[in-house]
C-alpha cells in the first residue's frame, strides 16, 4: 500500500515513461529487469515513473505506447531493447517515425561499430562478414539530430528529443542491463537530457526496515500517525514485504522533513524490537560491517547452500566468510558437521538441539569466531503433525558461548520456505554480533564437534 | 530476436493487456512475476499479449491504461494489485467505471471475507475489529453484474465483461503470486472468460535449447532455413540467452508443424554437440532424471553454496544429493574437501587439478556415486594476468574413474560468474551421467581424499 499524495501535487512533477521492447520479455521467456532499475534512477532525478510498458517486437504497438506516453504528458521516455542487428529490431526506427525525424546514416558513428565488431569476427570466424557488416550499417542509421551514445556491447543508444518540443524527449539504450546502465550515465551528461529534466523537483528519499512484524502493523502505524496530526500528505510512502522484511521507503519534497522525522520517530517508539534499518541498509550490509575481523562458518541442512550463497554473495566477503557445510542427511550432519548421533535420535534431525550443534560444529570444524546451524523441512514431503512443512530450526552461536537459538513455523513453498529460512538466520546472525545473546552466559557443554 | 508472421495473420489473433499496479512494483522495490507468468498462461490459452503495463496506485493512471488497452483492440484484460483493504487499492472500482458497472455491495461475500480474516484477528489480538471489518466491507463492494472468485487470500478476484460487448472482458486478480495464480485457474472455469476468448486459436509451443555457442549462431542458422525455403513466416521464433544456454521457443499452428519439424532437423544438424533439449526440459530436469539411484557431492569455493543450493533447488532431491562443502580457504580446501596442500601451492587454488581433487574429495567425504569440484575467480578482485577474474575450473567425477575437466573464463560481474559456473557444472554433470568422459578408462590415481 502507499499513501498517496494529492494528485493535483503530482500533476505539477515531471513524469517519464519506460517502455521495454521484446517478444521474449512480453512472452514470460525472460523476466524485465531494466524497468525497476531505470523507475529507481529516474527518482534519484527527481523524475517520477507514470508507467512501464513492455511491448513485443512489433513497429504498431511500439508506436501506440509512444502516442500513449505523449498523451498521457511523459516529459521523457526512456526505451530499452531492439536495438540490435537483425530485422526485427527497430526501435531507433520507430523513435525516428514517433518524433517526425529522418532516418540517416552516421558514417562515424558506422565505423565506430565496425571497430568494435573486429575482434568478434576474429573470435568466431566462421561468421559471414558481408552479412556482419550490413547489420553493422542498420545499427547506424539515426533519427536526424539525434545524440549519439557510444556503444558498450555493439549497439549504439540515442538521446532523441521531440522536433518541436512539445512531445517527449526519447532515451534509447539496449536491452541487456550491463550494456544499459553504464550507457545511461551517459544519457544523463548529454545536454538534451538534461534540457529534458529541466525544473525536476529534489526529493529526499529514505527508507527503514523492520523485520518480524505483519504488513498490516504499519497500516496502523500510519492510521495512528494521521490521528496525531501528522501531515502524511507530503510523503509518498509506500510500504511492502521482501523476504519476510516489510521496507518503508518514503519519498518528500525537502520542506516535508519535520514531517518525516515525526513519523520516523512514531515508528522507533512503536516498532523499537523489530525496526532494524533507519538508513536503507539491508541486513547483509550491517552484517558484513559488524563482523569485520571474526569469521562465519555454517552447516545447513533445509537450506542446502543458500545461506553460504548468500553471506558471499558480497564482494570481500572471503575476509569474514570461513566456509560451509551443506548436510542433508543425518549420516553426514554427524561426519561433517560433528553432530552427536544420539543428539539426531533423541531429539529428532529437525530440532533446536541438532541446529545448536550444527553451528556450533561448522564453527570447529572452520574454526571460525561464529556459527551458524539451520535444520528444518522445506517440503513438500516430509512433514508430520509435530512439525510440519515450514518447521525450521536455527542456531547461532559465538566462541564465547553466546547463542540465539530458535524454533519457528514458516509458510509458503519450497522455495520460500528456504528463502525465508536465509534471512530469519541473518537476523539471528545480526542480533547475536550486535550483543544479543539467549543466555549472557550459558553452560558451557564440551562442543559437539570436538567428541567426534 | 524473433521471425515475426507477417502482421496481417495476427491482426486477426485474440489479444489481451496485462495491467499490473503497485507504486512499489512502478518504482522498482520490488520486481514484478505475475506479468510474465500470465503472459504464458495467455499463450497457452491461444491468446496473444499485446502489452504488459505497470501503473501505481492512481486512479487516473489505471483508468488510461485500460482505455488505451480498449483502443488497442484487446479482447481481454487481465489486472493484478489493487485489492487490497487500504484506500489506495481502488482496481476494482476503477474497473467498474471502465465498464460503466455501479459499485454493489455483495453481502454473502462480505459474509465470506469475514470468515477468512476471523483466524487472523485471533493471531494478531491487537488489531482493532472496527477498522478490519470497515476494509472487509470495501472488499466486498464490486462491479454490478461481475463473476466473484473466492479469495485465496482475503482479496476476492473478478471477472468484468463489458456492458455493451464493445471494450474488453477484464479479469481481476489481487497482487501475491501464491493467490493469484490459484485464481486465474478459478478465472478460467467461469462462463464470462470463456466467452471472452471464443475463437481463440489453439497453438503448439516447442522449446529447445543450446548450450556453448553464440546466440548469433542461431540467427544463422535461421537465415539458412529460409535460404533452404523453409517457410519460417509460419512460425513465431524467439530465441533468447539465458543464463548462457539459448532457448529457441518455437509458436505456430497446427498446419505448420511440418515446416517446425524441417527447422528442427536443421538445428539437430548444424548443432549438434550444443544441443541438449529438444523437449524443453531444462538441463536441471535432465540432471535429476539421469541422476536416479546415484549420489551427488560437492565441493566449491567461488560459487559459494550456489552448485549445492541449485542441485536441492527441486523437492525430492535428498533422494540424489548427498552433501556439499564450501571451501574458500585453502585449509578448508585441505582439511573438509582433502584436498592435497602440495597440489594447492604447485599449481594454485584455482587450477583444473585443484578442481579435480575438490571432486573426488567430495565424492569420498560424503561416500557419494559422483563429485563436483569448482574453483575459480569471481572477483572483482583476486585477478591476475595469468588467471583474470572469470577464470573457473570445474571438474565433475564418477566412481568408476570416469571424469570431465574444463577450464573456462567468464564474463561479467561477479553475480554473472558465480551463476554461469553453476550452469557449466550442471552441464558437465548432465554430459557425465550421458556416458562422456574426458578419457574412457583413466589411470586411477589414490584418491585425494583418502589420503588426508
Amino acid at each position: 500500500m502507499s499513501a498517496e499524495p494529492a494528485s493535483r501535487t503530482r500533476a505539477s512533477r515531471l513524469r517519464a515513461g519506460i517502455l521495454i521492447t521484446g517478444t521474449e520479455v512480453l512472452t514470460g521467456i525472460i523476466s524485465d529487469r531494466n524497468g525497476p532499475w531505470l523507475s529507481e534512477r529516474l527518482i534519484e532525478d527527481g523524475v517520477d515513473t507514470a508507467t512501464i510498458q513492455i511491448v513485443g517486437d512489433r513497429p504498431d504497438d511500439l508506436l501506440a505506447a509512444l502516442q500513449f506516453m505523449q498523451a498521457e504528458g511523459m516529459a521523457l521516455v526512456v526505451t530499452s531493447g531492439g536495438l540490435g542487428p537483425t530485422a526485427d529490431d527497430l526501435t531507433a526506427e520507430i523513435v525516428g517515425r514517433f518524433t517526425g525525424r529522418e532516418m540517416v546514416l552516421d558514417s562515424g558513428l558506422e565505423h565506430r561499430i565496425g571497430e568494435i565488431l573486429r575482434p568478434m569476427m576474429k573470435r568466431w570466424p566462421n561468421l559471414d562478414p558481408d552479412a556482419i557488416r550490413a547489420s553493422n550499417r542498420k545499427q547506424a542509421v539515426i533519427p536526424h539530430g539525434a545524440t549519439v551514445l557510444d556503444p558498450v556491447g555493439t549497439a549504439p543508444g540515442l538521446v532523441v528529443p521531440s522536433l518541436d518540443g512539445a512531445g517527449p524527449t526519447v532515451v534509447v539504450l539496449p536491452g541487456p542491463p550491463r550494456e544499459l546502465q553504464p550507457m545511461w550515465e551517459l544519457a544523463r551528461q548529454t545536454e538534451a537530457f538534461r534540457a529534458a529534466i529541466a525544473g525536476a523537483t529534489t526529493y529526499q528519499r529514505e527508507i527503514v526496515r523492520l523485520f518480524g512484524i505483519p504488513e498490516s502493523e504499519i497500516a496502523n502505524t500510519l492510521r495512528e500517525a494521521e490521528r496525531a496530526g501528522l501531515s502524511l500528505a507530503q510523503l509518498e510512502i509506500t510500504t511492502c514485504l521482501r523476504r519476510g522484511e516489510i521496507e518503508v521507503a518514503t519519498r518528500y519534497e525537502p520542506p516535508a522533513q519535520e514531517s518525516y522525522d515525526a513519523l520516523l520517530e512514531l515508528i522507533r517508539q512503536r516498532h523499537a524490537d523489530t525496526l532494524f534499518s533507519e538508513d536503507g541498509s539491508t541486513v547483509d550490509e550491517q552484517v558484513a560491517a559488524l563482523v569485520r575481523g571474526q569469521r562465519v562458518a555454517v552447516a545447513e541442512s533445509c537450506t542446502g547452500g543458500l545461506i553460504a550463497a548468500r553471506l558471499t554473495e558480497r564482494p570481500g566477503s572471503s575476509d569474514y566468510f570461513a566456509g560451509g557445510i551443506v548436510a542433508y542427511s543425518n549420516e553426514a550432519k554427524h561426519a561433517l558437521a560433528g553432530v552427536p548421533e544420539q543428539l539426531i535420535s533423541r531429539f529428532g534431525a529437525v530440532s533446536t538441539e541438532v541446529a545448536e550443534a550444527l553451528a556450533e560444529g561448522a564453527a570447529s570444524r572452520f574454526e571460525a569466531d561464529l556459527g551458524i546451524g539451520i535444520t528444518g523441512i522445506a517440503g513438500p514431503g516430509g512433514g508430520t503433525d509435530q512439525k510440519p512443512v515450514g518447521t525450521v530450526c536455527i542456531s547461532v552461536c559465538a566462541r564465547d558461548g553466546r547463542r540465539i537459538t530458535r524454533r519457528t513455523r514458516l509458510p509458503g513453498g519450497r522455495t520460500d520456505i528456504r528463502e525465508r529460512s536465509v534471512t530469519v538466520a541473518m537476523h539471528l546472525l545480526r542480533r547475536l554480533l550486535q550483543g544479543e545473546s539467549d543466555a549472557p552466559a550459558p553452560i558451557r557443554r564440551s562442543r559437539a564437534a570436538d567428541r567426534s
